[in-house]
C-alpha cells in the first residue's frame, strides 16, 4: 500500500528479539552492583546482603514484567510505530533498575533510594500500562488482547497504585514501603488462573 | 553457484539478530554509567541529573537507529559483504555512544564533550548513509528500499548537516549544540506519515 | 479455550532466546572480573592467573549449564507458566556466577569463597533439577523428555552430592574442593554416549 | 533412534543465536574499557588515543570471526557435540579480547601487552581451525562445508603463522608486531573473490 509505505510497520518477531535481548542484559547486569568484598572471610559479606536483597527483588521484577511483555505481544498481532516507542519507553525505565536497585542496596534500604526505587517502578507500571493502551487501539476493542487484559487487569491497576502509596511511605518507614513492592510482586508471581478463579467466585 | 561460493552471502536473518543484541547491549550499557552516589540523600542526585539527561537523550538516539534500521532491512533481501561491513561500521559509532555519553553528562554539558558527542552523532549519520547507498547498489535502483528511502531521505540528508553545524557551536553555545541534537532527535520521533504527508501538502 | 486463556502459555521459542540471551551476558561479563592490571610487565599478569584459573572453571560451568539447557528444551514441547519461572529461578542462580568466581579468584582460592562458589553450583544444580521436575509433570511420564532423562540422570543425582560434600571441605582445604568442582565438570564435558555405553556395559 | 537419543544434537538455530548473542556482548563491552576523562578539556582525550586505537583494531577482529564464523555455520548442517564444545572454545578466547585489548590500549601498546595480544589472537585461531575440523569431520571430506574452506584456506593457515611471527617480535618491536595484527585483520577484511581470483590467476 502506498499510504502505509512510509508508515512503521515493526514485525513482532524483532521487537521480541530485541525487547529480549534488552531484559536479558537488564536482569544480567544487575550483578555487576554487586561488589565483591576484598576481604575473604565470610563477614566480608555482611555489607554485600542488603544489596543481595535487593537484587533479588529486582530480578523477580524484570522477570515478572519479560513474562508479562511476552504474553502481551503474544495475543497481538499488528506492531506499529506508537507500539514500537511505547514498547522503547518501557524498556528506558526497565533499564534504570539496576541503578534505583544499586542505590538502595548500598545504602541498606535508607529512605530516599528506596522511595527513588519505588519511582520507577512506578514509572514502568506506567509505562508498561501506555504500551497496553496503545496496543490495544492498534488492536482494536474486540481483539483477544482485549479481551485477555480486560479480565485480569486488576493487577494493573492495583500495582501502581500501591507504588504511589509507598513512595512517601518510605521516608516515615522505609521497611513498609519494601513490603509493599514485595507485596506487589507477590501478587504478579502467584499463578494468574487460581486468583482469576477466586475473583470470578467472589463475583458470582 | 560456483562463482559465488567465496562471496559472502549473509543470511539476513543472522545479522538481524547479531545486529539487534548490539543495539540491545548498547542501550543497557549506557545505564552503567549513571554512577551510584554514595550518600544516601535525595540531594546526592543532584550530579547524577545532567548524566541522566545525556543517558535520556542516547536512549532516545539508539531507539531511534533501532527503529531506522529495522525499516531498512524490512525492505532488503541480499545481504552481501559489504552490506555486512558496511553495518559493523555503523555499529562500531554507535558502541561509542555510551562513551560520548557519559563523558559529556560527568562534565555537565561542556564544550568539548558536547562537541564530541556531536562527531560520534555524525559519523553514525554518515555510517547509516553508507549502509543505506551500499544496500541500494545491492538491491538495484528500482527496488522497495531504494523507491522507500527516495521519498523520506530528507530526514537523512538534513541530519548531518545539523550536526556537522552544532559541533562547532558546541565550543561557543553548549546549551544551542545539545537544543540541536534534541531537535534532530525530535524530527525522527515525529511518525514519518504525518510529516510526510504535511510536506506533500506543501508540495502541491 | 476460555480456561486457560489467562494461563500463561511461554512459546518455547521465546524462552530458548531469553535464556540464551542472559546465559550468554553471564558467560561474557565473567571476564569483565579480570581487572586489567595498571603495570606493563608479564610480572603484572601473575596476579590475574588465579582469577583467570576460576574464570574458566565458570566459563566451562556456564557452557554445560548452556548445554544441558537446550538439550532439555529440545525434548519439550510444552512450556507452562511453573516452568518459566523455575527458568528464571536457574538463570538466577546462574547469574550469580561472575560474582562467586570473582571472589573465590581475587582471594586466591581462599576458603571461605572456595564455599561459596560451591554453593551457588550446588544451587544451580538444584534449580536445574526442580526445572526438570517441573517440565516433566508438564510433558508427562511417558513424554521423551521423561525417558531420555531417566537414562542419564546419574550425573544430575551425583553432582549435588558432590557440592555438598566439597562446600564443608573447602574449610579444611580449599584444593580439594575445588578438585572437587573440577572433576564435576569434567564428568559433564565427557561425551554422554561413550559413558552411557560404559554405564550399560557395567549393567549388563 | 533409541543410540542417538543420549547424544547431543544441537539444533543449528540456537547454536547460531548463542553465538551471536555471546558476539555481540563481547564487541559491545570492548567499549567500556574507554575509561571517561575526568576533565573536560580536549587534550583530556590524548590517553584515550592508544586505548582507541585498539578499539579498532579489536573490532574489526571480533567482526571478522563474527562473519567467517556465520559462513562455516551457513554450510554446515549438523550440529554435535564435539562441535558445540568446539564453538564454546572458539568463544573462551574471544571473551578475552576485551582483556587483552584493554591491556594492551592503557600501556601505549608495550611489549608485553602486545604480546598477550597476540597471544590471544593466536590461540583464537587456533580453536577457530579446530572448530573448522571438527565440523568438516562431521559434515565429511565432500560436503560443501569442505570443498568451501579447502578453497580458500591460506587465509587460515597463514595468519596464526604471521600471529606467531608476531608475538616475539613485540619484544624487539611493539609497532611491528601490531603491524602484523593489523596486516591480518586487512587481509580478512579484504573481499575473499578478488583475492581468490588474483591468487587463481597466479596459480595459471
Amino acid at each position: 500500500m502506498v499510504a502505509d509505505a512510509g508508515a512503521p510497520r515493526m514485525t513482532k518477531s524483532r521487537m521480541e528479539a530485541f525487547s529480549d535481548g534488552v531484559i536479558a542484559v537488564i536482569i544480567t547486569i544487575l550483578v555487576l552492583e554487586l561488589k565483591v568484598p576484598h576481604d575473604e572471610s565470610i563477614e566480608a559479606l555482611a555489607p554485600v546482603v542488603p544489596v543481595f536483597l535487593s537484587y533479588v527483588l529486582s530480578f523477580i521484577y524484570v522477570g515478572i514484567y519479560w513474562n508479562n511483555h511476552h504474553h502481551m505481544l503474544h495475543a497481538t498481532h499488528r506492531v506499529t510505530g506508537p507500539v514500537l516507542w511505547a514498547n522503547l519507553h518501557l524498556l528506558f525505565w526497565l533499564s534504570l533498575v539496576p541503578f534505583t536497585t544499586a542505590w538502595m542496596g548500598e545504602n541498606h534500604f535508607a529512605a530516599a533510594p528506596t522511595a527513588l526505587y519505588g519511582v520507577d517502578l512506578l514509572l514502568s507500571a506506567i509505562a508498561y500500562w501506555m504500551l497496553q493502551q496503545v496496543t490495544i487501539a492498534s488492536e482494536g476493542p474486540d481483539s483477544l488482547l482485549s479481551t485477555a487484559i480486560g479480565r485480569r487487569d486488576w493487577k494493573g491497576k492495583l500495582s501502581p497504585v500501591l507504588y504511589a502509596i509507598a513512595i512517601p511511605l518510605a521516608f516515615w518507614s522505609p521497611v513498609l514501603a519494601q513490603s509493599i513492592y514485595a507485596l506487589v510482586a507477590l501478587i504478579w508471581l502467584v499463578p494468574d488462573r487460581r486468583i482469576e478463579n477466586a475473583v470470578k467466585v467472589g463475583e458470582t
